[in-house]
């Protein structure tokens, strides 16, 4: 067992404190990453606040990891000492069903194990990247390509990876337009990565308060949904349409958007059931789906797609005594557009 | 003008009276065609007791029509005299717009001119198939092949095509596990055309009382959804569901069937906004979505389709003087599977 420094907190609402964990043994198939940034994700705060129901306590969130491999398995054949590594949502899944099979283990059929607040096959609970090291198999471990500072790359293995990959399931791209809605962690992302994909691009966001922002991040246009005339200038417009919040919308309007096949796609999880009316699906063959993270071989797609077109989140370095601050910010969308821990203060 | 015999209501829960109606005189691309049989479709009922809203009254409802061709215009190249032919949902649409463009005429975006309680090119009321002759633009108008009887025929022309292009537009065929929600007009015609293309069939039902029925119709396997357990047997089973109620149902519960980017497929029309929780459709990938009869040419392929398989509607002739009667029995689903006008007792 390895004791690393992490920040954890003891309950919903505790703040968080500086404390110790075990990492296990290196297997044969693990490794040990030196972690060098870790990003807050919105899911950290659900997670720690306890409002997606039974935490497991004490938590050390954190699944947006970036880092230095320092010590392999014995049988670890894809990773050496000194690879820059990435650790996302996930450390483990049943290997056997068929999303497994296909590449599609965040949507394991077992549930995947989540890098945090989840049970590991050794049978304790998972411990997420607000910490110095981590340990996991080298199945669920991504290299991230050196043209990505670390910094910037921690983020895309969350906030990256689930705009990436319904971006790709759907056919953004040239000749496509694309709506992503809302700009924060995960909406400043899919701008970049759809306009990357060569899609056109359009923010709808409450208020045209980003709206610089939103132009700078690569998108065409930029709408205030908080405007009704926004929805029938639009009406038909897009292909496809990225919704990242987790308010109630009115569903029929967004779905006005959509042209014939178009889709509607979730990533935020809204806690209320959606009210979605029937008649707008039928008029256009619409769809509403959703779409979560991405497996393992996407996930390093997208760092390689990132790589290649010079693309990484928007971040702000904050130090390990800083959570709770960014937590409050995060909730307020006071962040542009991701805080990301600095691990390296976590010592002292 | 031609004068011909039909049957009209003169406003909410009046009750159908014989009558007249004018049919306009043969323009260069149209067909006349001398009615045989007039499907009875629940949005005929819909229509006439004004439950979608304002309905142009008096009205002669009706759009699954089969007859005969008995005159054709100047420049009618698809069509001659003696050919059986087919009306639907729609006798015209703009023919410019992206979708008209593309062969998916009832998704026209200045909105197709439906069969009837429309107003046509002509700036009149459409009257539908409860008459003796219908004129009809030949572009769209079907071929009736000759291996299907003109009354099994007729029902296809909406409750064929509503189940067809689904089926098709989301893949069913070999392999792929098909649910039908519910076993009435629309059903009974998705379980033969689902199983007439390869798919393991299942149909999904209030109760077993139709299982017999659905059985003799090609299901490979039928279940209640009133027993709780259903959902638990059948989580994940099905690539495609296609939901023929209007009822308000768990919305939650039946995405739960559904394997990784399978998708639950409205054809009916609830009134009330569908209450959909977020995360089936996140777990899974899924999609809920809609679908509106079918294109002019998809519609021939249908016919074809099922004279190839020896498929109809099963029907229960009627007289026109029983139309009230029927409409009272759809409502009460006292109907295997759908009423067909024979309009030859129009005269009378």
């Amino acid at each position: 067992m390895l004791t690393v420094n992490a920040r954890s907190t003891s309950g919903t609402g505790a703040p968080f404190v500086a404390t110790t964990i075990e990492r296990r043994d290196l297997g044969p198939h693990d490794v040990l990453i030196d972690i060098a940034y870790a990003g807050i994700c919105h899911s950290d705060i659900h997670t720690a606040r306890g409002e997606w129901g039974d935490t497991l306590f004490p938590l050390v969130p954190g699944h947006e990891i970036a880092g230095v491999v320092s010590a392999v398995g014995s049988e670890v054949t894809r990773f050496a000492v000194g690879d820059r590594a990435g650790v996302g949502c996930m450390v483990d899944s049943c290997r056997e069903c068929d999303p497994c099979l296909a590449g599609e283990e965040q949507y394991c059929q077992q549930g995947n194990i989540g890098t945090y607040d989840a049970i590991g096959r050794d049978g304790r609970p998972t411990d997420g990247g607000y910490s110095e090291k981590i340990v996991v198999d080298e199945a669920y471990t991504l290299h991230i390509p050196e043209g990505i500072a670390l910094d910037v790359a921690a983020p895309l293995l969350c906030a990256g990876i689930t705009l990436y990959s319904p971006l790709r399931h759907w056919g953004a791209g040239p000749g496509k337009h694309v709506a992503v809605v809302g700009l924060g962690g995960l909406g400043h992302m899919g701008v970049r990565l759809a306009k990357a994909m060569g899609a056109e691009v359009t923010v709808l966001s409450q208020s045209l308060k980003k709206q610089e922002d939103g132009l700078r991040l690569g998108a065409d246009h930029y709408h205030a949904t908080g405007d009704p005339e926004t929805f029938q200038a639009l009406a038909g417009r897009f292909d496809l349409i990225v919704s990242t919040i987790s308010a109630s919308v009115d569903m029929g309007a967004y779905l006005g958007l959509l042209k014939l096949d178009g889709a509607l796609v979730n990533v935020g999880l809204p806690e209320e059931p959606l009210q979605v009316p029937a008649f707008p699906l039928l008029e256009g063959r619409r769809s509403l789906a959703g779409s979560m993270i991405g497996g393992i071989r996407e996930t390093q797609e997208m760092l390689d797609f990132c790589a290649e077109h010079g693309l990484g989140a928007e971040v702000e370095v904050i130090s390990a005594d800083q959570i709770d601050e960014a937590y409050d910010r995060v909730v307020a969308s006071d962040v542009r557009y991701r805080f990301v821990i600095d691990i390296a203060t976590m010592a002292g």
